[in-house]
Formats: structure tokens, C-alpha cells, sequence
């Protein structure tokens, strides 16, 4: 049965009891991401969407109706790109978890609400891995994953979450679900729609369902942590290290971080470092074990003062969570604004000494934390909520370390989406042609612009 | 300067001396590609593009005349997508050979016209590696390569074309020329323009140049061929070895694809044995050897007659070497069909033995090699051009096999494209809602339907 709901109580009617949440209190749990939109409206309702026809159904209603949909997962964006938007209808797919493993093909079909850390869990347990692992792997969603293609520590070695998408099911504006692509690593019959849903922000459908490559079972890595007096020599090593080895990963923390992480787990980083990189190799123990030796030359020619490598997985494992811990661990510091831009790996130093810069002349607080690897940056920028001044200053140098990024051939975001939050710098970024391409594509797409609006494009 | 010619003499005037061609017999060989499309047309003139200025002016031409543009890289496809149709431009990027490697991003910035295997080669130079390895990879074109998401043998392992695709220059229906991603391994600022392209085979665009990402050089590899009596052991093993290990190269050959090549380089293969894998590991030598080693007990629990595993790489050359001889091998026996059917991995040995029913029935030669890991197989339908009955079986035979792989799940095209050849056959592929949505997204980018007409699209 196709159910075509052209009021809300029909769409009401036309969903299973309790799916449609119109208390406003109750709806404020859906109102922001972890972006926190000052902006962020009022919906007339939230769908907590069971299935790919509970979907239909309130795109169905809001094609009926002209209403906005925004879509949304685990609502751990940083973006902003699943802010309400007053009067929309928000399509939470948060009770939609389910997870099949296919040893056969080696995949997973994902329904959007499931966490990144399930599906990993999942795989595990079939000694399989989905490599693409956000900071926030734990409570973010694979369906936010997909929307914004989202990186990762891995990614330097195993790519981005597009590497890993084949398939999916999508509702588009009107209402229809179609299924793209499929379990076939191999598949080039008609054009690429699939990736092009891939980082479209919920923009031109909602998924509602993912077929994901995996991969078999990682081996336990090999740790190096490395601390430089000069964030040119923790940047120069970076070059270096991608010129000539693969690690599985390769993180930067700036003396900022590294004091937070240090308050935070006392584990005896040093405080004087100006910089220290976590790296990994996951060759097989001897490979990896001269691989992080190679790379520890390197960090030594570049003036690295202290290096520890380890081959014991959970000696490992504390380095690499130090870096996991470093948001949280800079957000005792004040409210954060997060950024993620990023730049061609030989700019790297230029980025990360220019944000130095911009926090300098706007006497702002900016720590540094990087997927040094892929040029991938995290500046955040601490913010006291109760200085109105600073929290100016502080969005000024927001915004000036886009143009900063864009200057040095970088992006205005590598991982967490345009959203709502970095929208104003996308004309910059993308110039007026592609940004008009853009806009045909979505105009195509969803004519009446009710899918995710303000997300993207104006 | 733009460049805006309204007539053929105003565009021999805007492109370098001898750019465009004209005289029927030289435009011949721009006519076909290796599909040999019957029903290719004939062009009003041949552009043989020096830069993306040039393809623009073409295109600003065509754009003001309503003239058809077929873009062509090397002429290598298989597909038919760059067959002529009458009254056309063909834009050619046979001169635009242009490779830049930059180490430091560990990047190829290549235009259109290079082959894939100089691109390899410019590549190895600085001690890198470029994966994508179609078996055509001396001939073929990288721009060819783009616009088809082209696959290979690799690909089991290190993925397809679009997972090395990171940006490019394309000119629009409009003789624009944008530029769509870069040298950043994350960038998720606005739509997956740059995926969107890759596999659109040029009905969206021309592209004059890509950023294609690079590893570092491949291991020497670690080869075992195996031999078995029956098709369903020797698909079986596939299936286990994907589900447990990861090689390199997974390839299978059949018995009439075995005894042509055994006819072409007498190296003492068993012509009675029903099929043969040539597999690969790249891992370090000693994990190499213990994966062969586990990959060989699969074989010989599938009831594998003959294993013989070499870590010598010049041996295991000569087996990879015996597969990459396949296609030419078995065009000795007559002019050939290409298929590229594929299919999730668990019914691979449905589609092998499938397409044998199909050949008995239709009385009908078909070799099958396939790239068995990724469960994308190439049925060698073997035709003598002088038997117009046989011919006519072939056809139908020939759209058997992609009705079978439809049935199975799987694709009408792993890695060729539709071109002009599987048009017929995409509908029933896609279905009509995503068939819709493709002629939505063509209409948007090219409204006046210039861009390869007949491609992918009627």
C-alpha cells in the first residue's frame, strides 16, 4: 500500500503509534546536532522513522504539503547539517539499526541509525573490519557517516567512507525509494549515482539503507609517538613519513592539546613539546616494526626529542587514546568551536602555523589536532560562553581559517560537512561555476527544495 | 580570450594548424573504438585537442550549433561509447598525454589522453604506484579509464577507478571548463561532483585532466595457479578465499580460454583441466607465502589437481602473463563478443555455469575469464563473421548472459560502461525510477543532449 498522508494526522494515522512526536519538549532532543545552531527552528514534528516506508511516508506528506524534511541520525554532526528548520518535519532514522554481516560478499547492509562502532562490531565478530573510523565512531551514525562521507584516523591508509559504500536504498523528494548500486565491488552500468548520494547531506534523499564493503580483520599495529620542540619539524616529518611509508595512522597534537590531554590522563606527555605525532603501521609485526623505524628516523631528522615505539597493542592502544580523548579533553577548557579543514599535505605547516597566527591576533584560544596524514586539520577554537567579546573574536577566526585554507589550495571542510555552520564559505571554496552546477543538480534532484533546506546551498 | 566559433571554419580558425580533421578517410579511424559498433556514424570533423582551451571551443561550437560531441581517449573501449554518430564533433584527447607527479602529495595530475600505463610508469619512477590496471593497460587512455570507472585485475584487492579519482578539470555541456576536487585525500565541501563524473562516459562532461591519488610501489608478489576439474570446485574456492584472505590478483580461466592460450605460448598448461586461478599475495614475502600457502589448502579442499606456487616474481610473471594473453589468445578463434558481466561473489559459480548452458543452447563459443574476486567475469563470445547464423546467435547469446547476470543480481557491466552496445539492456538493469533519475541528472548538466548522444542513454 502506498500511504500518501497530506495532513498530519494522516501521517499520524500512517505510521506505527509513537512514531510521530509533536510535543515540543519532547522535539527538542531533535532540534540540534553537536553543532548546537543558535539558529536551529522549531518542527512541526519528528518522524522516528521504523522503516524505509515509514520514510516514504513523510516524504510523501511533506511533498504533499510543501514542508521541509530534515533528516538526521545520531545528531552528532558538527556541522549543523541536521539543525531543525521551523515547521519541518525531522525524519530521525535513530530506531533504525539493523546490521546484516555477508561473509559471501564480505559486506554489511546497514540501516542509517546504526553506530559506526556497531557495524565495526559486527564485522568483528566475523573477523571482519569497516575501516572508516570518525573520532566519534562511538555514537556517530553510519547514516551521518554516509550523508557527510566522513573520515577518520584511518583514512591516511584505508580512505573515506565513499571507498566503502557500493550500494544503498534512498528516498528521494517525491517520495519514491530506489536502490542504487549493490553488492558488487565492480558495477558501472548507468552513472554513479550512488556516490553522488554519498556526502549529499541529506540534500537530494534520505538513506535508508547501505550496502558497505569490508575488509578482513586488521592487524595489531605498531605505535610510535614522537614529541618536536617546532611545529615545523612535526610538519616537515609529516611529509616525509607520506613521501616514503603507509602508515595506518598519523595523528598530530599541538602543545595546547597535549597540556588538555595531560590535565585530562596524567600519563606524563611532555608539556614543553610544540607538538607530538601518534603513528601507527599495521604491516605485519616485522614489516611494521621496520616500517615505525623508518619513520622514527625521520621524526629524529626533523628534531623529534623524545620517540617511543611500541609493538604491544595496548601500550599502543593508551597513545592512540590520548588522541581519541583530545576533543573532549580541550572542551574543559570552554565551548568549542570545531573546524576541519584541510589542505595538500606540503601546506600542512603553512595551515597549522597560520592558525597559530589567527589565534594570536585574535586572542583566541585555538588548539591543534591533526589527520596530520591525509592534511586533515581540527583547529578548536575555545570559547568562554560568558565572554560575549571573545566569542566574537572567536567567530571571526572561524571564519578566517577557511580563508586560510582556501588560500592554500585547501578545503573548507575534509570531513564533517558544510552543513548549516560553514555554508556562507562554500562560494568561496567551490567558485560560482560549480556552485551553479551544485545547484542544478539539486534543483534536478528535489524541485522543491523541501530536502534538508539551508543545508549546503541557501 | 573566449573562444566562441559558430561555424566549422570558424572553429578550424580558433584551434592550432591541423587540430581539426575533416577529410572522411583520416576521420575513419575516429569512428570506432574497439567495439566495432556497426552502426557508427560519420562525423562532421575530428578535434584533436592540445588543452582544455581547445576541447572548449569545441564544445562552444557545438554548444551554438546543436551539433553532437563523442569525446574519445585511446579508441580501447569495448562498449562502443565512443563510437562516431553522424554529423558529430569527435573530440579526441589523443594528444593531451600530459603526466605531473608530485611526491610530496603523493599525486598524479594527468590529462586525459596518457595511458594508463604510462601513468604506471611515471608513477614507479619516483618509487609509486598507480593500481587501476584494465587488461588493456598499454593502450588505454586514463581519461578513457575515468569516464568508464574502468576496473582490472588489481581491483580484488586495491578497488577501482573512482577510488583513485580525487579531481578534475571538466568542460560542462556549455563549453565552461570547472574544476572539481584536488590533491586532498578528505574534502567533502558540496555535492560528490568529481564521483558524479567519474563512469558518466562523457555524457556529462569533458574531462581534460585529473588528480589521480597514488601508493606506494607494490610489493613483489607471491603467485599461485591452480587447476581444477570441475567449474563449481574452482568457483568455490573463490568464494572461500575472498571470505578469508585478501590476494592481490584472484583471476579464472576457463577450459576453452586455457587451451587458446596454451595454443599461443605452449607452456605446458592442462588443456583438460575445466578451470585454472592465477592468484596472487603482495603482502611481505613471508606473510605472502603463508597466505598462498592457506589459499592453496582452499584449492586443494575444492578438489584443485595441480597447485604450483612461486614467490619468484618472474615465474609468477609468466602465469599473469599467460592470463593477460587471454583476450588476444582467443581471438584467434574468431571475432569476439566482450562481455563484463558481474555478480555478487556467492553466485559466481551460477553465472559461470549459466553462461555454459547459454553457449550449449545457442551453439555458441563463450571463453570465460573473469576477475573472479570481485566477481566480475568477461564472457569471450567467439564469432565467425563469415556465419551470419552464428552471428545472430551470438547477439541473442549475447544478451542471455546480461539478462542471467540480472537474474543473479548482478550487473550488466562490471567495468566496460554501456556505451552505445548495452544500452538496450539498461532499463531492465536499473529499473524506471533510477533510470529516470539518471535522464534527470543528464538534463540538468546537458539539457540540449550534446554530450555523447546515445550513450548510456537513448
Amino acid at each position: 500500500m502506498t500511504r500518501e498522508p497530506h495532513t498530519l494526522d494522516e501521517l499520524i494515522d500512517a505510521l506505527p503509534p509513537g512514531a510521530v512526536i509533536t510535543d515540543p519538549a519532547s522535539m527538542d532532543a531533535y532540534r540540534w546536532d553537536r553543532a548546537n545552531d543558535p539558529a536551529a527552528g522549531v518542527p512541526l514534528a519528528v518522524v522516528r522513522a521504523t522503516c524505509t516506508d515509514d520514510v516514504q511516508a513523510a516524504v510523501r506528506f511533506a511533498a504533499a504539503t510543501g514542508t521541509p524534511v530534515v533528516p538526521r541520525g545520531a545528531g552528532s554532526g558538527l556541522s549543523g547539517g541536521s539543525s531543525a528548520v521551523d515547521g519541518c518535519v525531522v525524519v530521525s532514522l535513530d530506531r533504525m539499526r539493523g546490521i546484516e554481516i555477508d561473509t559471501g560478499t564480505r559486506m554489511a547492509t546497514v540501516q542509517p541509525g546504526a553506530f559506526n562502532a556497531e557495524v565495526k562490531a559486527a564485522a568483528a565478530a566475523h573477523g571482519l573490519w569497516y575501516p572508516p573510523d570518525p573520532s566519534s565512531f562511538e555514537f556517530c551514525s553510519i547514516g551521518g557517516n554516509v550523508a557527510t562521507n566522513a573520515g577518520g584516523l584511518c583514512c591516511v591508509k584505508y580512505g573515506v567512507t565513499t571507498d566503502y559504500v557500493l550500494g544503498m536504498t534512498v528516498v528521494l523528494a517525491d517520495g519514491r525509494a530506489v536502490r542504487l548500486g549493490g553488492p558488487r565491488v565492480k558495477d558501472v552500468a548507468g552513472l554513479s549515482l550512488t556516490k553522488l548520494f554519498v556526502g549529499s547531506e541529506g540534500t537530494l534523499g534520505i538513506i535508508t539503507e547501505v550496502v558497505l564493503r569490508l575488509v578482513p580483520a586488521q592487524r595489531p599495529p605498531t605505535t610510535l609517538v614522537a614529541t618536536f620542540p617546532t611545529l615545523q619539524g612535526a610538519t616537515q616529518a609529516v611529509i616525509d613519513i607520506t613521501r616514503s611509508a603507509r602508515p595506518s595512522m598519523l595523528e598530530l597534537m599541538d602543545r595546547v592539546t597535549i597540556g588538555a590531554v595531560e590535565d585530562e590522563l596524567r600519563m606524563g606527555l611532555d608539556r614543553t613539546a610544540e607538538a607530538m605525532l601518534v603513528v601507527q603501521s599495521d604491516e605485519q609485526t616485522d614489516a611494521a616494526e621496520r616500517e615505525i623505524a623508518a619513520i622514527q628516523a625521520l621524526c629524529e631528522q626533523h628534531g623529534a626529542v623524545e620517540c617511543v615505539a611500541t609493538s604491544d597493542p595496548d601500550e599502543g592502544a593508551a597513545f592512540v587514546h590520548a588522541r581519541r580523548v583530545a576533543i573532549p579533553a580541550v572542551e574543559r577548557l570552554g565551548t568549542l568551536l570545531l573546524e576541519d579543514v584541510g589542505v595538500p599535505i606540503p601546506r600542512l605547516a603553512d595551515l597549522v602555523l597560520g592558525i597559530a597566527a589567527i589565534a594570536e591576533r585574535r586572542d583566541v584560544t585555538i588548539a591543534v589536532i591533526a589527520h596530520a596524514g591525509d592534511g586533515n586539520t581540527h583547529p578548536l577554537l575555545v570559547v568562554d560562553p560568558a565572554d560575549a567579546a571573545q566569542q566574537a573574536r572567536a567567530e571571526t577566526a572561524y571564519g578566517e581559517v577557511m580563508d586560510l585554507a582556501i588560500a592554500l589550495g585547501g578545503t573548507i571542510t575534509g570531513e564533517h560537512g558544510v552543513g548549516r555552520l560553514k555554508r556562507p564559505w562554500l562560494r568561496d571554496y567551490l567558485g560560482d561555476d560549480v556552485l551553479e552546477l551544485t545547484r542544478r543538480i539539486k534543483t534536478a534532484l528535489d524541485p522543491a527544495g523541501i530536502l534538508n533546506p539551508g543545508a549546503i546551498l541557501e
